[in-house]
């Protein structure tokens, strides 16, 4: 039933095929010069091809092929490169694809300054050792302690989990790691034990424990721990048996089946590679590695809203007592978030009758993998009106339509939490990122003084106060890429009435700016911000009014870490509620791969994009967006936090930007009047 | 396929039936020494018996009945009649039904004061003789100016729509009337004439324009009017035709249905006269003529959560340069909210598969009248999971469950805007109240100066700027009645690390509150108000914690009416995001029919509740929940606001109310591992 033409130039979004990957891993990995690893499990000491990535082209130069007739940029690829011989990481563009024939390190182009070794995240090859590293110096070294606290035997094993940062200071690589029951849902069953490790050194026989946490003491080595043990100096913990409260089995048999969505008629969307049409709607997507899901070149009737609409970042930021979660903020794109879009269930993550997508990565693994089913698009009929009305004043009629829309969804596990995604395209021109939290809350240690920092939410488990911070890059084109950013408000004012002399009242008015730099468009969070925010052409509509779409975003993030803190600037951008900058190719993105383990000079300092304080008055402007939540957690985490009430996002709604609302126009149309 | 048993004593709360509508009518209107009329369109000068519904018990005897071995209370009526006679309002108890034998007045004992013959609502009876008044001493006079502007004549008409308040002080019923083209969605048809109308008398041959504008211009008289277009001293306007671009009849044929749900194994919930039982969830609901939807008895498993959850009121003010608008402030309560839930359409206002129920009302008319299926009732997936986690770090497996919820909706029509109002069931425990503003915004004709109280939305018309506030009453009872209201909230604290001695770091801690009396509680907007609220129980679950439900508010609202306009005390709710009160059975609501027409002396001031700042220590609490949002009407508001980010509302969240999520006992859990 559908119909309509698929822009095959969308290929220029589509991330690298498994052909792709292969042939940028084999050509990299045959540059003699280089002598790169493509071995999953590469040291620490060698040199690994820890990422390959579409490389985006250049905005003006796809607008050319896009619109215009220039031909299509080069396909490339980014490729990341560890390389522990020289103490250094390197991030090379690789093309064109599919033969590459050349490799240019970009890696100053892109941050201004060279990517120390330790700025790398933790690959599996640096875990494998790590694990084998505290099984050796801390569980067979403490064995009595180990089987009485926690039942370690020659079965039975404790896991791990990582605070972040690794340290207080750049090159740091101290990494405070927390023991959890092996069970599944670990992360809510802490035992009380924490190592911290110091494996700075890319030999990994140089890696040392430094301090060790037990029952809330602190000890200088491993030595110093068990000595204390066995000598009854200290306050133990006795293993004690436990259900396992984190299981999520259901108890429960099925006893009916909740309400299911079908088409009746035939999809009315069509999908194909990675271009999207819907009604009015057409769009390409994609899913990074790093950032997660994407969307480009989205046009409503053929006229492009949005060059690009993209998540960003996940940050968190926790308070405890221990050790390990007493520093922690994590930086998810640091370890990937698209990474983590695993498959999704039929039923529960979409509805049955979506359509799935496969999608193919290449991060921390010698191969290309692809995870099937790990983005899905339907439409969803969210069982309320778009707009109704229902008259019987001088007229009798009703005319209403129902609240159609298509979303475009990934879910990304990444570790404990679950972040769900979805962009949704709705038939009145509008478009919203939206994102729930789900999954396990991190938790720590019952022990004294960790009350101040969350609730008790099982046996010895404190779910700990974090912030939810995300944020999206909102790359809208209104009418071509020269845009203003345009504010709106209200203001009470005294009017005098005209028809009753000395008679005032106080009036709302609206009003409306125009915020012409980057400074000034830099909105922080806990300032009063104008209610609507725009991004506007110069053209009016048929009213005479500044065609634009309104950025409205739903936040209730808690507070950001104040920026006297040398981890700050890791993550500026949580400063604001939305920024507007000037496009530039050079920055893509808020954050970085690089900013988890060097948050103290972070390879991407958001904040700086403001501070050359450009204009940016019929620019091509980028809005970024932050959204999120202060997640106190409480019994009901437990299992999982729900995702009601547990999100945020961003609205992008036409206003003005045509002349009447397109709805009108919907095939869903529904009028009834007296026969 | 439902199982379980329904409360039939949630009778308390039902509405009254047409039987209980005609009985208390007929023993009303037969008490001789009242001499009240049931006439439909009796005369303001009649004694006229406008509206009847429920009296609600009070809520310490409907406890004994549902909770001990009280007796059940007696059902009784709530009478209002308007004394043109006598130049009164007054409202009686009238019980027990169904065979009244008493009338009680309780106006003093509702109000603490006198209702004076003009803070009435204005009666069907009255309008009939205002729509004649304006024909005869407008319409015709002004027969030429009419034709030649407007194209009125024997066979075309204009149409009415008011401003509000009816005047600038107590007594005053100086009402702007605003005409608008005779077309389906006239109230974005002004035309750019307005009138002034002084209807204070009940005799009707007091009443006279005393004001006129016409095209921008002040009149004192239709005569002046007359004179000044006759020898054409004034600006004129000159009837053009316009096609209606108000209307929502399809521009398209229908080309494909949008997906649809539907109950694969029947039906989870059970609906027997006003008792819903869903899953582990129960309630009565009901629908009052002047405030709306309402939820009774709330339970969870059970466990009474809320004694009652309902919409008090919908507020908007207006900025206009236009007479009609420029003082414009509606309280639709005044009017009546539930008064206008009119049948839902299957398959656009609610899914078709939905339960549809009934209504029936006695407001304005001589005999009740039955809305047929003007409330719905549907389980509804709403696409994505309630909780979910895939986890592939040491275990290999995947829970969740899809977010399934039960909707209650009504959707009320009033004048030009629809309400569309959610409450949902969810199944963690939470309940949320939604509100959605859809149907026609209120317009002004395009006239200099305009275009600082909104912006042109169409062919000379102006969509004003205005507030949108929404009132709930959410009077939560966590464990019983005797309840704490606590607050969360984060703050960051330098602490310095334990394991490295000289280094200090920001880390967020837990801040918690307890707010004593109903002046600390009474969180205003524009002030920081802590992140969490809470109604807490002093008992505590299994982790020692306070059992509570939290408030959390999904508000966009624009500035509230300064304090000082006289106006204010009729909306005075609308200063507070949230208000924690004592329960008193004499504080109904938040607001009154009465407010709207004697907006300087409301019979209710929402504030007084909070004056006498009575402590809230170990009380029966409700909480008044303020959201809404700021309209600035935009091209895309023509003809119909969209739902699509035009609403608010207020999720109430189990908060160690329970020891773990209650959704790990659902039948709708999965769980998949390796085979
Ligand atoms: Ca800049
Ligand atoms: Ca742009
Ligand atoms: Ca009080
Ligand atoms: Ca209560
Ligand atoms: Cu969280
Ligand atoms: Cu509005």
């Amino acid at each position: 039933t559908f119909k309509g033409k698929h822009n095959e130039r969308s290929a220029v979004f589509a991330d690298l095929s498994r052909g792709e990957y292969l042939q940028v891993r084999d050509y990299m990995t045959s540059q003699k010069s280089l002598d790169i690893s493509a071995n999953a499990i590469t040291k620490p000491s060698g040199n690994f091809l820890f990422l390959i990535d579409l490389s985006l082209p250049k905005k003006a130069e796809v607008l050319g092929y896009l619109d215009g007739d220039h031909p299509a940029p080069a396909r490339e690829a980014t490729a990341v490169v560890f390389f522990g011989t020289r103490g250094e990481i390197k991030e090379y563009v690789v093309g064109p694809l599919p033969n590459p024939t050349y490799h240019r390190d970009v890696t100053y182009e892109m941050y201004n300054k060279t990517l120390p070794i330790n700025a790398r995240t933790v690959t599996i090859g640096e875990y494998v050792i790590m694990f084998k590293f505290l099984k050796d110096e801390v569980f067979t070294r403490l064995e009595k302690l180990m089987r009485e606290s926690f039942n370690v035997s020659k079965d039975v094993t404790l896991n791990e989990f990582e605070g972040m940062p690794r340290g207080v200071r750049s090159g740091d690589r101290h990494t405070w790691v927390s023991f959890f029951r092996d069970m599944s849902g670990m992360y809510i069953h802490p035992v009380g034990l924490e190592v911290l490790l110091d494996h700075s050194s890319t030999n990994a026989s140089q890696w040392n424990v430094t301090k060790l946490h037990y029952n809330g003491q602190y000890f200088n080595s491993v030595d110093a721990l068990k000595k204390g043990y066995e000598d009854g100096t200290i306050k133990k913990i006795v293993y004690k048996r436990i259900d396992n409260y984190a299981s999520l089995k259901p108890k429960r048999k099925p006893t009916g089946l909740s309400p299911q969505q079908f088409y009746a008629q035939g999809k009315r969307y069509s999908v194909k590679d990675n271009h999207v049409m819907y009604l009015d709607w057409s769009f390409a997507f994609g899913l990074s590695s790093l950032t997660g899901m994407r969307a480009f070149d989205v046009r409503f009737k053929g006229e492009r809203i949005l060059y690009e609409l993209s998540v960003q970042e996940a940050m968190s930021v926790y308070g405890s007592v221990t050790p390990g979660m007493m520093l922690t903020k994590f930086l998810d794109s640091s370890i990937g978030i698209g990474r983590f879009a695993h498959e999704l269930v039929r039923g529960v993550d979409c509805p049955y009758s979506a359509t799935y997508i496969d999608t193919n990565r290449y991060i921390d693994t010698g191969a290309p993998h692809r995870f099937r089913n790990s983005m899905c698009i339907f439409e969803h009929n969210t069982g309320r009106p778009l707009r109704r009305h229902f008259s019987d004043f001088f007229h009798n009629n009703y005319g209403g339509m129902v609240n159609s829309a298509l979303v475009l969804r990934t879910i990304t596990a990444i570790g404990n939490y679950d972040y769900l995604w979805d962009f949704i395209f709705y038939q009145s021109g509008s478009v919203e990122a939206k994102v729930h939290a789900t999954g396990y809350i991190s938790s720590s240690f019952m022990m004294e003084g960790n009350l101040k920092y969350g609730h008790q939410v099982a046996e010895n488990t404190i779910g700990n106060i974090h912030t939810h911070f995300i944020n999206f890059k909102v790359d809208l084109d209104v009418r071509g890429i020269n845009n203003v950013f345009q504010t709106k408000d209200m203001k009470y004012v005294n009017v005098s009435l005209p028809w009753m002399s000395g008679h005032h009242a106080m009036i709302p008015q609206l009003v409306e700016a125009q915020l012409k730099t980057e400074k000034e468009a830099a909105l922080r969070y806990n300032t009063k911000t104008p209610r609507y925010l725009h991004i506007a052409s110069n053209q009016t509509n048929k009213w005479g009014h500044q065609r634009s779409y309104r950025i409205q975003v739903v936040s209730f993030t808690g507070d950001h870490l104040p920026e006297s803190e040398p981890e700050e600037r890791s993550m500026s951008w949580a400063r604001y509620k939305v920024a507007v900058t000037k496009h530039k190719d050079s920055e893509k993105t808020s954050s970085s791969l690089y900013n988890q383990n060097d948050m103290w000079h972070p390879a991407v300092d958001f904040s700086k994009y403001i501070e050359d304080n450009e204009n940016i008055e019929n620019q091509d402007l980028v809005a970024w967006i932050t959204t999120g939540f202060l997640h106190i957690p409480h019994a009901e985490d437990i299992p999982n936090t729900v995702t009601v009430g547990n999100g945020g996002g961003v609205i992008l709604r036409p206003h003005n930007y045509f002349d009447e609302d397109p709805s009108v126009n919907s095939p869903d149309a529904v009028f009834i009047s007296p026969g």
